[in-house]
């Protein structure tokens, strides 16, 4: 693991950090915050992952997290949202496929089958590696203690992800998660690319079509800005009934007035840390 | 003034705007934060005076003080730091001159002085567009409270122009100011090249000589790193010694660990817009 930069924030530490990932074939870059409670203490982690066209970069500048991740004491993650790398396929000019787009699956067609598996790099190789580097017996990262959380392709990532691993998450969050990806005109082209044109292989990285196959999660936190552009993509009406036929509580905020941003992100990100909190106590 | 963008944040708005300006005779980019009580009373602003390099935009994306506007009920507006277009003189190469590097001073010399009027900009210019485009008899911009901060560049311009205008300002802060231009290697080549090789062409423009010659205010609040890499050149002990002599009360806190980004910045956001939140009520 190489240490690109490390800056002081809050009382702990922002770092930035890159390794060569088994999962993906090429040097990823993450950030994680560590809190001033970490030094004395065992800290929750919690996952935030990116939305589309972002790097690890975006919600360090622009999150708020330090702030409120420092006042609860939680070591945050953040990870890229694809590989990288000029061996990486990419589709020029589509910001919804390829590099900034990995959607959090593990492709299994090629190209992009090659370096496409967030899935497996996220749920394994950068815990291990989270766990490795920053967690000594009496300090530092708790991995008995994980959250995730996201932003609509994120927020997608997220909500499959806990649904899949509701062992190892004891929280989930969501800001403007596209609910139902195999149906969505800006994903579902993309999963029939990772994935095979068969929409039943992409059942298990869909958060609506995951519960309707009986995943289940114990409760979630979602908002969503009613003058997000990509309302309709997100679609948070599919999430809030799949939550119901299947018993999930499920909090959807309609936020009046906000966009799909990070000016909306930031507005509600201490929520979602208290929230967490909560839950990892 | 156009709008380029409106962006709901906090319960308020964060807008960027431009407008052609006389002062520095060229189009202008500011940034504005309403919070929601601006809807129904009015409100003080809060001016932010950004450091070299940057535009409007750094703060908006990393400085993180709309949590804090929008508890307090403060309007914050983020100029940019020099006049603008192919038009305006620079220096290639050279982030310590021209182009974000307006330093807040009225240039009086060729090439300069035809665009580099950034002290008339931001203490005459912008205010009256502000007062007559966010403002109403009962609501909006309280033009009667107004307080100024900064960072290094702008800490310094905040500073003074606080000093320069007690009447206009009823508070003043700074992170990591250069309490010294005129000595300092970052700007003192540049001061001469905006204001004349005279030193004492200088002094109007150099918070400690300010106060050295008699200006006053009631009070500052300063933050500095002490990892700053440009801990020399905002050289705090000057400003602590001015202070000290003309018996302005200064609060100088040393901040240990830190450096002079908006890892800093942020981190003591709150506390500088509560600090000011209390001198504006």
């Amino acid at each position: 693991m190489k240490t690109i930069s490390i800056n002081r924030s809050y009382g702990g530490t922002q770092g930035v950090y890159s390794h060569v990932a088994e999962t993906t074939n090429c040097e990823m870059t993450f950030a994680v915050f560590v809190p001033p409670q970490a030094e004395n203490r065992k800290c929750p982690v919690l996952w935030y992952l990116s939305g589309l066209t972002c790097t690890h970069a975006n919600v360090i500048e622009k999150g708020e997290y330090r702030r409120a991740a420092a006042e609860h004491g939680i070591i945050v993650v953040c990870p890229d949202t694809s590989p990288r790398g000029e061996e990486v396929a990419d589709v020029a000019d589509d910001w919804q496929i390829g590099k900034g787009a990995g959607f959090y699956v593990d492709a299994t067609q090629a190209p992009w089958s090659q370096h496409y598996k967030m899935y497996s790099y996220i749920t394994r190789e950068l815990p291990e590696l989270i766990a490795a580097n920053f967690s000594s017996p009496d300090a530092g990262a708790d991995m008995s203690r994980q959250g995730i959380f996201g932003h609509s392709m994120g927020g997608h990532g997220a909500l499959t992800i806990a649904l899949k691993n509701p062992e190892t998450f004891r929280s989930c969050s969501a800001f403007a998660p596209i609910a139902q990806p195999s149906t969505a005109d800006w994903s579902n082209g993309t999963l029939a690319q990772y994935l095979g044109e068969d929409p039943a292989n992409w059942r298990e990285y869909d958060a609506t079509l995951l519960i309707e196959d009986g995943k289940r999660f114990p409760e979630f936190l979602a908002d969503q800005g009613t003058a997000d552009q990509f309302l309709d993509k997100c679609n948070p009406q599919a999430l809030e009934t799949a939550c119901a036929n299947a018993g999930i509580p499920l909090t959807l905020r309609m936020q009046e007035g906000y966009d799909h941003s990070y000016y909306f992100i930031s507005s509600f990100m201490a929520d979602h840390i208290a929230w967490h909190a909560e839950r990892l106590k």
